[in-house]
């Protein structure tokens, strides 16, 4: 919601107008453009995905969705063949969906959901601007009473897409330009707090210390083994089915992101030590077993070593699975995208993909079903510099969407 | 080197003269207390420590010492002994030991005991001001030439003396008031910095992972294991002597103290963790021993995790030796204290323990011999605000410097 951001609502608004679609930009800010297709009051194909981005996550973040949508509906403007869509399509560019400025993710996507609530407009960033000042200083003005305007009619809406970059390596690694995402994963983030004896390095003797340090490290080499094997820690009958541990082994990911001890100096065994801890999955009853099971283990190497250790949960949300005749759709699609660039000469299906980061899908599901899919990203993974998008690549993603949309003339 | 800390020199210095001491402040700002005995031109024993402290380090770091040595030539004035010295007594309190300002140790002991470079002079604080200046802004003004006055003479030196809080738990744990120290260990500081491959926090299988985090994780707890069992880990006829493990399996002691993660955000798998280790122990050779079996399964680690590793060292000072003598004076005058505090009663020995702490004694080592009492002190560990020294325990430091001095009659 920065000058940048409007500048580039603006440049994809003309971009839009320029395929042929109707558009405005609603007072989150998103910026929409439909075609009615031959009846316009048919429930309505959404598109979308968002034009904000984080530091570093690469030019392609977000905007690969949004740009790929309307590159499909400008080819068949060119082919003047927009009006024999069956139903309504509408591309949205959301507008905050990161949450890097206000803490809050999925801003625009959740207003069209209608989840999000009318607190968040007094949401503020870190010099005081709330969610309301920031769009003011656009000159759009939000309300509580037109937020809850802003919301869809379920009725109005017959399902969502969402492409994306996959932000992660595994088309890369497997060699496929594309995957369809069969749900995104539940998520839960923690934050550890070990406490132990603070004292100086060089007087404590070993058998003496207790010592926070030492203990999160345990707790974290803990946490990549289960992780990583899941299978071992739990055991199926008394915290869950087999098939939820088959799908934890090939789904779940955990993470420590951020660290710190207290005092931190390099000459003194620190009194505390805290860490993130980042845990996904798309079996929701799988997530909750290991988060059990992590606890468990965690108190008991806290016990044994004699400090004490806290365990808060920030925050939960549960997986959100994609829609079973939209992911058929997609997937079709995108085996005819990679088939007509290939000279039917590609013959690796598609594959189905978990996705392990949040997208506007997630909160759109809240509205109507939800379908995605991945495009390749190198340099291995997101939120590094290095991520781009092969021309190939892009040119796949828009040739999938198209082929999508021509299912539905 | 503070407008407190001259505050606290002139109060130290009336005392001095308080207690029948000819009293001089010298250009690095160490206050010196004098007193000749029977021979003028004797070679002088020398009892000091510092003035300065470190945050949260609690009152009796260094001043203890200062104060002990003052309170008992007190005594023998009141009596009207001082004159009955063999040789003169000096106490000197150091102006800056812990280089919480300069980040530099020992400025004040190192001055006299003639190992201060000149380019000491130009260290500065945060805020540009350099030694020198501190200095002038306190009317002493101080140049390379006449640092090098400052040093003492090898041949006017017969001993110094230091008594000073253990700043550990040995002495509560083994509810004894005194000890006396067999040497000051020696200490090496690395930076080990982990570097794997950044990525978002969902996406990335476990199994494509190069996470510097649960890496950095795996050394720190194989540090652990090393230094609280190196019988373990080095083998005798390898790495070092029989006698060298044993000393190493009292003496060691590893600390992580300060961790940091880039990007240190709870959704990304960190490209970068870097960690701090401090290594101290009384056996130079078992130091050695213990780096070089380290870095080796350091390495062998971050290999099998395909992530690199960097070790520097950062610092590195050897182990300073008691001198026998001195020590077994101090501990014939400590247990004469305590015999005399418990009127007989008192039947433990005074123990032998080593310092991991760095005391103004490592640097007079270098101009003459040096021995060590340390007082117990209260809420286990030092740097940190529980610290405290009961009573009684000030009362069996003085006396046993008195008792000391007393041999010296």
């Amino acid at each position: 919601m920065s000058p940048a951001s409007v500048r580039a609502g603006n440049l994809i608004r003309g971009w839009m107008e320029d395929a042929g679609l109707r558009t405005w930009i609603d007072q989150m800010g998103n910026v929409h453009g439909r075609v009615d297709g031959i009846n316009a009051s048919s429930k309505a194909i959404l598109i979308g995905s968002h034009l904000d981005t984080v530091v570093d996550a690469g030019i392609f973040d977000g905007s690969l969705g949004v740009v790929s949508a309307i590159s499909a509906l400008k080819v068949l403007n060119a082919r003047g063949k927009l009006g024999n869509l069956l139903r309504p399509v509408e591309v949205i560019a959301f507008s905050d969906e990161e949450g890097v400025r206000f803490q809050s993710t999925f801003l625009g996507s959740a207003a069209v959901a209608g989840i999000l609530p009318a607190s968040a407009l007094q949401f503020s960033d870190k010099s005081g601007v709330t969610v309301q000042g920031a769009l003011k200083e656009n000159s759009i003005q939000i309300s509580e009473e037109n937020l809850h305007n802003l919301k869809y009619d379920r009725d109005s809406v017959w399902g969502y897409v969402e492409v994306h970059i996959e932000q992660g390596p595994v088309l890369e690694w497997r060699g496929l330009p594309l995957g369809v995402v069969k749900g995104i994963a539940g998520q839960t983030r923690m934050k550890v707090t070990v406490r132990g004896s603070q004292g100086h390095a060089g007087t404590v003797p070993m058998s003496m210390r207790q010592d926070p340090m030492s203990a999160a490290a345990e707790l974290i080499v803990l946490l990549e083994s289960l992780c990583k094997r899941p299978e071992d820690f739990l055991s199926f009958d008394g915290h869950c089915k087999d098939s939820t541990v088959q799908s934890l082994s090939t789904s779940l990911v955990c993470t420590v992101g951020e660290i710190s001890s207290w005092p931190s100096a390099s000459n003194v065994i620190p009194g505390q030590v805290v860490f993130t801890v980042d845990i996904r999955a798309i079996d929701d009853m799988g997530r909750e077993a290991v988060i059990y099971e992590l606890s468990n283990r965690m108190y008991q190497i806290c016990d044994r070593r004699s400090v004490s250790c806290i365990i808060e949960r920030k925050h939960d949300a549960g997986a959100v699975m994609c829609d079973d005749e939209l992911r058929r759709q997609l997937k079709f699609a995108a085996d005819s995208a990679l088939k007509r660039m290939s000279d039917n000469q590609f013959l690796d299906e598609v594959p189905v993909l978990m996705s392990g980061a949040g997208h506007d899908a997630m909160a759109i599901s809240h509205l109507t079903k939800v379908g995605m899919i991945f495009v390749r990203c190198r340099g291995g993974v997101s939120h590094s510099p290095e991520e781009h998008v092969l021309d190939d690549d892009v040119w796949a993603a828009g040739l999938s969407v198209l082929a999508f949309l021509e299912t539905h003339m």
